[in-house]
């Protein structure tokens, strides 16, 4: 479903990020849609995530009821499954909801780190 | 008061945040209405917060006399009984009073951590 | 001359800041009014500054003839002796001066610590 | 391509900052302009960038087809090929493309160190 | 050229900041002149600068044909000399040239720290 | 669809605004989500708005296919339909796409002014 | 209930505004608390409004179930009682809502106008 | 070039407005890139412009040699060539260059208006 | 008190603003000091305001026990008297006291026009 | 000394903007340098300001001893002089001097308009 392309520079640790703030689902509990930004800050190891396969990975919660800690765990799990990265952090910042604004935040660490740094 | 659910991640530490900008109550020594945000962000361990009865909990500071320093440390006690996170901060930021703008930072970080993170 | 009462989490490191926007006092030199912003950020031990006593300590800053750098290193002195804190940070922000924009940042760390964690 | 000169103060670490918010190229995919911000942070070691010739370099991506991850690491390599410093940092701020707005970060560090503190 | 008073203080150390968004010297390439915020950050040993003869120590650079580089590391090295900080960085932000805008920071740290703090 | 209510000051022209940040639909060129904020300002004559029944009603735009151009102007007609107003002004600011970012706005007068000021 | 001193200048036509960040009323549908600033814009007539008495009537809207509307009406009728401006204009900016950021302004203005501009 | 379609609504005056933060020239002096951001207001009359040709007629612009003034009166005459608005506005907001930040600003104004408002 | 300077350019109507955010008073109710930005608009006809002595004009305040209504009038007043221009606009916007923020705002305009537009 | 081109659209009035942030010159009274940023404002008539030459104008009061008042005229006036528009407006935001921060604006409309709007 995330298609995933060959990193260049696995010799390198460095950083990428995607931020979207056109992230909607559902309520689980009322129905009605939520809205929130997701930022995804990972450093690749074999693979990068593919920026379009990313916009279509995220349309796929436009419908479906999930909650905010649900949702952001979910999206590195799946991510992470994807591209394999040394590292990952996933937060999802959401509009207010009975007054109150809520961020999740959720990190991946690879068990056994591969990095190398270029020329060091 | 404070209703809990899972945690369906237990054995990640993530960090979830609630920020208030809503938060009322009354001067013990004045009796007139003080304005706040009050922010929680936590590391759930077994539970989380459920988000409606947290909004509900915090109604009943509406006509509750309390120092700000009272109503930051009570506020951290009264959720950390609620759902006994690995760490939790509660910050209040109230509107200025006499000309002073006064801001109170509490934390808890739980005797025996018991997080261990995914896949590691 | 401060007022203090009792901190009622002397168990518990926990930080308290007051903001107060309206400091002023005289140049020593032209005799003309500065103005700027004084932060105090303390961890308390088993006292806590009253907030009326400390508008009113301000104001006798009104008409005194001091340097930024004194007043800065004054204030944390006299708070210090008031509360007897575990830790005070006070930062002085003044207007331009000369076309020049000025910050005094001075901070205590009490000699014996004596804080414990809550619960831990 | 880029010009270099003498550090006049090589006998001390600090660092020197260019950012470009009139970086420009090609989307290899689609033939499409992409835009973005390049800033480039450095300690020299023996030499510093010309700050002209580094304008006509970034000139060159202008109708080049790039990925925005290969852009940010083959300007790193170019600028450490060009001034060998101590230490680098490259990151590209790129234009929402999709509805999701991408961060590129690449570092460099020297292998071996040869920096001096001043007077130290 | 810079004037210096007692440090009232010196058994604490403090940080002391002067901000001037009014620095502007001439480009020796072009004879155009440049502008910038100069920032100096310094904790004071048994001097402290005087402000009134910093400002006419900056209208010195107005007529004067230097580098940004230069000019962030000669600003160091003459307010080093003139007050002997236990540590003093001084930033250079320039305004934008050729569509490309500049940062310098240089740091100096004294080689034999004398600094005690109060009361510890 | 849209519930109204009794507009208890009819003999005052007074303005009400309902921001919308929350408006999603679908572009029936690419089946791409669009996202946007919808602003409603108007006069009532008779008849208010009911706020909830208005959320209902832009929830139903979330899965239709529809040009900008169009809901701003569509959503003009109901809502003058179903409140019949002595003014009214619809303005939809919609997200970046294709690099463009869109506004568009529409405007509503009744043909007879039945206006009355308060007291004059 | 609203206090009124005389207007010294009363030969002059000027404005006064009095801005309350700290409204809240109670929604009558869901006996929720609901959140707001209200603006008083006026220009006296041979009446000022006494801040303090505004405020003591602020607190009185704290339990009182009104809808936006009504408040912003019932607030203008009130004030104009109190103190028969030339002019007055009340708007409130509420907090969202479901999703939704709503505002109300209404306006009176005198039916005889007796402003003299002074020196005329 | 640019392609249009039906105005769906002519009956009503509505305002379209396009933004564009992207567009880059080249300067006919120094064949250096100019960047800037054009933002085009219109009232459509019969036709409305269609935004994903509007950017593809921008993109021409990124190698041709153009002074500001005449890029922004360009424009202006291509879009009411291609659309024949009832009313339109061209702005260019270009980025500084020597130190100098210009915006040029020109409106087209159909000689006879056939505008009818809606239901009036 | 207030020393004015022959106006250059009578002939022309220009706008002279000069802002002083650093205006400070004593509340006549309560003893303590009021803060706020005094803004100073006028068209001058043949006496222009010299700046230092505004600058005192202004420093008369800090011990003056004045309401903000009539400080704002006041100072219209006298400077109206001091430099007798074409028109002038006072507005004082003053720190919150009692959780409400004010501003004030008087107008002079001279009873009988002299003025010339420039080659008109 | 400011040179010109001819306006290749002089059938339609259109407004012409330049902004220098970099304007400095010498206060008359004490030595020291002024700050400040320039808006020109015009709509040109048969000539436009070349960009260049503007910058070197303002070069030109960098040495200069002049008043805020007297250099936003004389500006005025010289560029009038240059370009003869149908319309200019010159606005100089000087630095904050004691504490004040001052505006001055002028503006020039040629006595016999020539203006034709385009294709009315």
């Amino acid at each position: 479903m995330i298609d995933v392309f060959q990193n260049k520079y696995p010799g390198r640790d460095y950083e990428i990020t995607h931020i979207n703030p056109e992230y909607t689902s559902v309520c689980p509990m009322t129905g009605l849609p939520d809205f929130g930004t997701i930022e995804v800050h990972y450093v690749p190891d074999k693979l990068c995530i593919e920026l379009k396969s990313l916009k279509y990975y995220f349309l796929e919660y436009r419908n479906r009821g999930i909650f905010f800690e649900t949702a952001v765990n979910q999206i590195l799990d799946d991510l992470v499954a994807a591209c394999k990265p040394r590292r990952m952090q996933v937060t999802g910042r959401f509009h207010t909801r009975g007054g109150i604004h809520s961020v999740v935040t959720a990190e991946y660490i690879a068990p056994k780190r591969t990095s190398r740094k270029a020329k060091r």
